[in-house]
């Protein structure tokens, strides 16, 4: 049963999130659909890297597939681009050993939020607009205080009787670039909804609403406080995916994933 | 009675070009709801440098608008923008004199329009998407050929009985930028989709439909050739727009509208 690594690029917005459901369209739905149309016979299995939340897009999810005849990975990419919407995009396959797992293998995810401190016509399917003035030299000192092991309790949904909320955050860092200010966390794994309500606690930072210092103390706290500021999925993406073996740059420049260019 | 200048941005997919029309979301018929939502009053006259198509875009349309009150620019400004749609912006508003007119006006006008070699997830409503190899030095080859004083017959969908079809065009450049291709086309004026139909023959030049040489034959007859092959409307901007007195530097780099970052 061969397997194939998948790396898919999408725009989020018409989607009820990554996982597949019944009734509602999904992107691992779309996937499914076009291995069907692409290949005639149905996928025996399609795991994403996570989930990811409705509205939320990604440059580069990764995904592994099994199907059960053996196909050309160039040939397959390109059937199945020919067969899926216009916002969905598979950016390549590699043939995989049986082992790889895209969820249980992956050593680091990485998102980047972007938020836009410009009105603009044609960006805001990919940005948070904040209209009020941000004091972005404290947003940036409080987002590295998300860097390291820290309970993340107070900044997910989910019930930790699952599992541990301890999470070691390996990079987070906001940055300046034009109108944009682009916040980037990296992490071996995130709890529901953690990105978004860390964006939204640096945005009250940013106004004013909370210093730097109220940070630390959610970070050693079970605080409802994080929970009210959850930012709006639009400036989400999921931007990378690593897996043992192989290269990484955390250190890369940050640079927008879709930029609009300001007249002169 | 008050004139106003206004530089405005949109995502054309929506609409029904900008020209406002009975029974038909445009981008003037929205801009003319804004000011009776901003100001209260009906605007006395608004008046683009020139129409733009269904489906095409705008980084920098600039329009009149006249009003019968008196309004700070910038308050007016933030006005329009909270209550028009996400997808129209007001980049400036200008206090002008009673003799600047947005059309009769304009000295150049400016068009980019992008052709991507590459499938996107996200580029998709901005780029036309053209999956076949494309020979870019030939085309940037014929680009240049139009470049002069030509008669555009073969080019717009225009009456020839209703005007001249003489255009003198300044500037015609495709430049390679990633997966991109960006055709800039400048000059006073331009027939009824003369752009689409220059970018549309390049293209088919890019595939080796069309040599040069069928290029500067479509310039000194009389064709219907070129009106087969008119590009879509989502790759087209409308860049800038010149008026007397005004720096224009022609010569700046081409840059994407909307560009879409390349995943490692």
């Amino acid at each position: 049963m061969p397997r194939y690594k998948l790396t898919v690029e999408y725009v989020g917005t018409r989607y009820s999130g990554w996982q597949a459901q019944r009734n509602a369209r999904t992107v691992a739905g779309e996937l499914l659909e076009a291995v069907k149309v692409a290949t005639g016979g149905e996928a025996l299995e399609l795991m994403g890297s996570g989930r990811t939340d409705a509205g939320v897009h990604a440059v580069a999810q990764v995904a592994h597939l099994d199907l059960s005849g053996t196909h050309d990975p160039r040939d397959l990419r390109h059937a199945l681009n020919d067969a899926l919407p216009a916002d969905i995009h598979v950016l390549g396959i590699a043939r995989v050993d049986h082992r790889f797992h895209a969820r249980h293998g992956a050593t680091a995810r990485q998102y980047l939020y972007q938020v836009s401190r410009r009105r603009t016509a044609f960006a805001k399917p990919f940005v948070w607009w904040v209209k009020d003035p941000l004091d972005t030299d404290r947003m940036a000192i409080a987002a590295r205080l998300f860097e390291g092991r820290h309970d993340y309790r107070s900044f997910c949904d989910r019930d930790p009787a699952l599992g541990s909320t301890l999470v070691h955050v390996e990079r987070c860092r906001s940055d300046l670039n034009g109108p944009l200010l682009l916040i980037r966390v990296r992490a071996s794994h995130f709890l529901w909804r953690q990105v978004r309500r860390m964006v939204g606690v640096l945005v009250e930072v940013g106004r004013g609403t909370f210093t730097p210092e109220d940070v630390d103390a959610f970070l050693r706290s079970d605080s409802r406080e994080p929970a009210r500021f959850t930012a709006p999925p639009s400036g989400l993406f999921l931007e990378r995916v690593d897996y043992e073996g192989e290269a990484s740059d955390p250190d890369a420049p940050v640079r927008p994933a879709v930029s609009v260019r300001t007249p002169r």
